[in-house]
């Protein structure tokens, strides 16, 4: 038995450690790109801050450990065909040497890409040629764009920098070069930073970058990046429209996040079932149309939860997808349980997180949402160090179902897992009335007889009554 | 409609604000045998130490924000006869003038009281006069108890103490007095401290006191405390005996904390019945066998998700069980949905926390539990300031059910808020398999894309299988 697991990340190399464990006698190969298999994408922004003193501490196993793990890497190959009837991979090595591998079982990890907004300059949609990262424009998706980062740091100095997208890379990154000392304006398309909060959560993370210096500019779209005139102060010259008119922002270095797409051509060519965004079509076994080819990760749908099929790259969901594709390639028959799009960002000193449904996002799928607002102590207030959290319950006004929870606060307040409380309880469909009942645990220093996040429910419950 | 709460804690102020909230045409007294309602015991610790700079900040609500919520409240007046059958309360108030009220619901929430252990000197069960507070030998239940100590700590300027019993309360009070700069010396009779974990947890606890200058004795049992010889440097003599022989210790002061039990006399003498430890039995809705009388809180038997009927007074149940009281006693028909035992307590930079049955305690209603340790970081190892959490997983090995978690780590590694997606997880029967099914939230500096949650339960799957 041979699995080949395409791609380095946590998708690939998830399939790729569970083969193992499920079947410590399959062969085991996974096909990386780069050199830089099991790496944390997700560290990238601690790395440019300089609080992660080396790039190479992101990886989470090094080289070692995953051969150790038993399985063959394949580093700065490239597969470029899938031969699904004959159960081979076409790899291009580094040297351009073209190997097929032959396969009983593929796992096709390939991510995502950042997208490439409509913006003059970077989408060389009218042909013109594309600005890059020796202009000082950059994406943000792999280790490649950090490096291409970090030499613009460090060769160019740049004073300053903006960052077209406010989602939870667009605020790490303001939050990084803020550490290395640039001037930083954040941009965002919609009304809001964060958008996939509610608002009023996003207001607070607003007003978290305002007071730690990022200039926050929001309802704005940018429409095109172009060097700045000789003698300019700045490098690069952006021009932005607004409801209000338009703006022109200079900069000397411009990062672009605003979100990935699935990197699924490879599987599509060979016959994979793609949705119209591109990601492969997958069961909740991770099976793709085509016998023998298993898919999981960013390139792939979503299951979620209470969703249904969705699209939400994300590297929890990975690893989870990951090892259900390489127990099942291997002959099991697991199932990925869901996502429920549990996120949390931490914003200088503030965390934001959610869990679940927002209101529009039920509504979408028949729920009939009620979403209240409500605030509580992190832990009781006589003792130092207390603080307020946000809190948003989201439910359904007629079963009374937990359907989504969001919450804003100090970065000690233990948002993270407290949200997590809530993930708990969607995932075991609780009712909001029921949330009270929960025996959780209490001392001064680190709660309060009700919990926060009953706090949060026994408001809802008020409201709804 | 008149509601009668006899007890001024969490399980009396509890009913009566539950009441006044169903049904806010109901008249509600609270008879308080002191002059501090609805005070947070768990904080006295804090006071002593001096992070609560008042003693007045410990109060959950005002006595106005209680009157405004539409309550009498009786201070300093003693409940002590029910007369059931014609549903009066006889109370004695501060110049003993008697006055019978009457009610239409009674909610009985005496509480609990210090218990007193076999020690000569302080049980006077020789009949000898018993040491007390103006000699420097302590409990520590009420706001009385707090003051009568900080009086020994201001008149008396005490070097040193002894704590007798290494419970929660025992090593919140280490800490509070190596706070204050006194020596301390922990003397706890069985065999580790914080007994309701298990030994490993406790151990780790044990090198947290010793690393922070705190004199621990384990496996050691105070047989007598008695005033120290004339011109001996400290005021008080304290003999105790272990398997290895005994022991003579010297402490200017001596705090006896070794567990409470139910103060349910007034209930029993007027025909409500009890259990053998003195608890007063209520069924789920909080009824005693007599009519028109409920009972919540440390005076009463504890309803058990896991163990059934037993007797497990924390704060956090009283509040439970007091708005079930306080709502059924005005006609209603609300469960107490049971206690889980969830605890948790700040030992200087660490915390230990429990939720459901350890081995010993799911052996005896039946399970067949196994426990399997393990560690994991709070977050990525790369971001600094990550820690290790210590995990410990009881499941059911033959339906893998998880049965409980105990946790030990840092007092930044969210151990509360992670002991509480267990309580959330047992709450709802889950097998410890599901536990990695979870979409638990991930950020590198708040977790792991796999939370330590998902790992421990990871270890236990292993390790049975």
């Amino acid at each position: 038995m041979h699995l080949v697991a395409i791609g380095g990340s946590d998708a690939g190399i998830s399939a790729a450690l569970r083969a193992r464990e499920f079947d410590p006698k399959t062969e085991v190969t996974v096909v990386v790109a780069d050199r830089f298999p099991n790496f944390s994408i997700c560290g990238i922004p601690y790395y440019v801050s300089g609080e992660v003193t080396h790039w190479s501490n992101l990886a989470h196993r090094t080289i070692a450990d995953l051969e150790d793990a038993g399985m063959t890497l394949r580093l700065d190959t490239v597969a470029f065909a899938i031969d699904a009837e004959n159960r081979k991979v076409q790899v291009r090595d580094v040297n351009n040497l073209e190997v097929a591998i032959p396969y009983d079982g593929l796992v096709v990890g390939t991510g995502a890409v950042s997208v490439r907004p409509p913006i003059d300059g970077i989408d060389g949609i009218d042909g013109e040629k594309c600005l890059d990262e020796t202009d000082g424009v950059h994406l943000l998706h792999s280790m490649g764009d950090t490096f291409a980062i970090m030499k613009t740091l460090e060769e160019s100095s740049p004073a300053s920098a903006l960052i077209v997208g406010a989602g939870y890379i667009g605020l790490e990154m303001a939050e990084a070069l803020i550490a290395r000392g640039l001037e930083v304006t954040q941009i965002e398309q919609l009304t809001e930073v964060l958008p996939t909060v509610d608002s009023e959560i996003g207001s607070l993370v607003n007003t978290e970058l305002a007071e730690n210096g990022v200039g926050v500019i929001t309802g704005t779209r940018v429409t095109s990046i172009t060097q700045a005139a000789t003698g300019s102060k700045a490098r690069l010259e952006v021009q932005a429209v607004s409801e209000r008119g338009s703006t022109k922002i200079f900069a000397d270095m411009v990062l672009v996040v605003v979100g990935v797409r699935p990197d699924a051509e490879l599987a599509a060519s060979c016959g994979v079932e793609t949705k119209p965004n591109g990601a492969i079509i997958v069961d909740k076994q991770m099976r793709t149309n085509l016998p023998g080819i298993w898919a999981a990760g960013d390139c792939v749908v979503t299951h979620h939860r209470l969703l249904g099929e969705t699209y939400l790259p994300l590297g929890t969901t990975a690893h989870k997808q990951g090892r259900v594709a390489g127990e099942n390639a291997l002959g099991g028959s697991r199932e990925f349980a869901g996502s429920m799009g549990t996120q949390v960002v931490k914003i200088f000193d503030s965390v934001a997180a959610r869990t679940g449904l927002r209101d529009s996002e039920a509504r979408t799928v028949g729920f009939d949402p009620v979403t209240v607002a409500s605030q509580a102590d992190d832990h009781k207030a006589y003792y130092p160090g207390s603080n307020r959290i946000s809190i948003r319950y989201t439910g359904d006004r007629v079963t009374r179902r937990l359907l989504g929870v969001q919450l804003f606060g100090n970065r000690r307040a233990e948002i993270a897992k407290r949200i997590d409380i809530a993930a708990t309880a969607i995932f075991n469909e609780m009712r909001i009335d029921d949330i009270s009942d929960l025996d959780l645990s209490y001392t001064p220093p680190l709660g309060c007889p009700w919990d926060a996040m009953q706090v949060g429910a026994e408001a809802w419950v008020r409201a709804r009554n």
